[in-house]
């Protein structure tokens, strides 16, 4: 799948030297040799599908997830991705405009096809040729023909094996699969990451991106062996340096300990937040059994904007994923990017 | 950690006998050829702590894991356990002296430490001189010493790292951490198999048994790459040819769909299922706001032995995990054992 096999490759290398050295070229060795040299060279389908160095791509995430971010997850050699859901058209033709200055490697947008003004967005990706577009929340059957049309890179968003089909047959050109575990918004099932991958994997043609609780090279690896060929990172990259969240809002998150974080609002959308006293009124709401109307009511403030771009960590929504609890300090995109693959290359040698 | 390169292993074997066709032995293979051969050797810290074969242990199970089943994955290679959970001491006993009388493998018990009269197990397990005992659902501090005075392998199945670091301090030979995904009763935090292995893992300095959403080689090699040297397998079991659960309850697990189960019961003990019309009644209990004492009453009607064991798929609480959508038929315990194991290092080579 991904790599290399170095210290197999060591050992033959200095073999073929011996070798050499007693003008014997041992033919099996020669064969693994030329093998070894060409698996070096191998990529994932992922990296391949974007013409990038590493199988990781940033997540979409509203408020942390402008042109600073996409560009410097791009520039590791990742995939970044700014995160239309908290931008208006024009705000988002600005983010693309400083990505495309800031980075010459390829970057995309992550659209929400629920926008209210979907049509706008789509206007300003056609005119900004936008090359690679990550849709969800919504049916990837009315858009993606249309992006295909515009040479379009088009991956769809997906919670269970049922829409992973959906966005194959849309045309899609790859899914992310996200489990139950990843921040924000997520699928009603609640199939956590562990078992929606080999489900997804097995059920499509084209390339699974996994999502959801993967933060670290132990996690991408097993992401790979349940049948993954790139991971998208929420969480490690939303308290990055370069994310546009408010500084309060990365403390908190790194501050965060497991169980902190709770799939809640199910009676709307399904959302993962870190408890606190937006989340205790939520939950004061559904214990009495309110409504969804009544639960409309107490969401409509602008509440995740409050929460992650303004650091109101009492009242806000502050969307985060289970693997906070593992993330323990602010640090570059390009610095996450390369802990994940060293991590990554080191845990699948000890295996 | 687990294993050996047999691919590489062969290479290097040719590759000695050209070399000693030449009167030639490379030192450099040839050290290689040794390291390789004590490597194959090598065990996970799980195999070794119960002197078996495969890494693979088999969930206690109420309805499910008598002796039967327990033997059948010991001679298989795996860990069987008798689940002491739907037993009472008599019948507890009889099972254990079957098991033995059915292998002369190792095998253990696993004994929820909430039992009513728990005392009366304890010394069954004492008579009958079992070695190995799985505690679950209780405080490892107020048993675990006098187990292993006994001279027992004692470990405790736990659904966060707070409570596995309290298992260690007990004095545990390892842990089972058991992520949301898994069947039956589960954790009050919801920390997934994907976020939980790696922090139990990095959190203590005993072994980590991975469990939840694990039934195929695939999930094994993934639970290793988060840190795990072992697997616990409940759902896939579960429906083996020697559980003795009933065979419409089998039947109805291998035909469940991709997010048929959930976690409910959350004001008293969470509980996956599939969901019916038992859960259809709890459900609207919950809606209608009501009070666990409510929820008592409608569970006080042996619902788990119903559903399982007399195979009432209506009436009955249909304990099983998220992976059994990816069952699709009734095997020996062998079959699932070997099927695990070559799908672990088929996967482990494309990596």
């Amino acid at each position: 799948m991904y790599n290399s096999q170095n210290l197999i490759g060591l050992i033959l290398y200095g073999h073929l030297n011996i070798a050499n050295h007693y003008s014997l070229v041992c033919s099996v060795c020669y064969l693994y040799f030329v093998i070894w040299n060409f698996t070096r060279l191998m990529q994932t389908t992922i990296t391949q599908l974007f013409n990038i160095q590493h199988p990781i791509i940033q997540a979409g995430m509203v408020w942390c997830s402008g042109w600073r971010l996409a560009a410097a997850v791009s520039n590791a050699g990742g995939l970044g991705l700014i995160g239309a859901g908290s931008m208006s058209a024009d705000l988002l033709r600005e983010h693309i405009q400083k990505c495309k200055a800031a980075t010459d490697k390829p970057f995309g947008v992550n659209l929400p096809l629920l926008y209210a003004h979907i049509d706008q967005h789509i206007q300003v990706l056609l005119d900004e040729q936008v090359k690679i577009v990550f849709t969800s929340a919504g049916n990837p059957a009315t858009y993606t023909s249309k992006f295909k049309a515009a040479g379009m890179v088009v991956i769809h968003v997906v919670s269970s094996t049922k829409f992973a089909l959906k966005a194959q047959q849309a045309g899609v050109d790859a899914v992310v699969a996200e489990g139950f575990e990843a921040g924000g918004h997520n699928g009603r099932e609640e199939t956590t990451t562990m078992c929606l991958i080999p489900a997804v994997a097995a059920a499509v043609n084209i390339p699974v991106i996994a999502a959801g609780g993967i933060g670290s090279g132990r996690a991408m690896l097993a992401a790979f062996a349940l049948g993954a060929s790139g991971v998208q990172v929420g969480s490690a990259f939303a308290v990055s340096a370069e994310s546009s969240a408010h500084e309060l809002f990365k403390k908190r998150v790194i501050e965060t300990t497991e169980g902190e974080t709770i799939l809640t609002l199910k009676k709307l959308t399904p959302v993962r937040l870190i408890k606190n006293t937006f989340y205790e009124q939520v939950q004061q709401a559904e214990t009495t059994c309110a409504s969804a109307d009544e639960l409309k009511t107490i969401l409509s403030k602008g509440r995740s904007k409050k929460g992650i771009f303004e650091g109101d960590l009492n009242e806000g929504e502050l969307e985060i994923g289970q693997v906070s609890a593992q993330l323990k300090s602010i640090r570059s995109a390009a610095e996450i990017v390369q802990e994940i693959m060293s991590e990554f290359e080191a845990v699948k040698k000890s295996l």
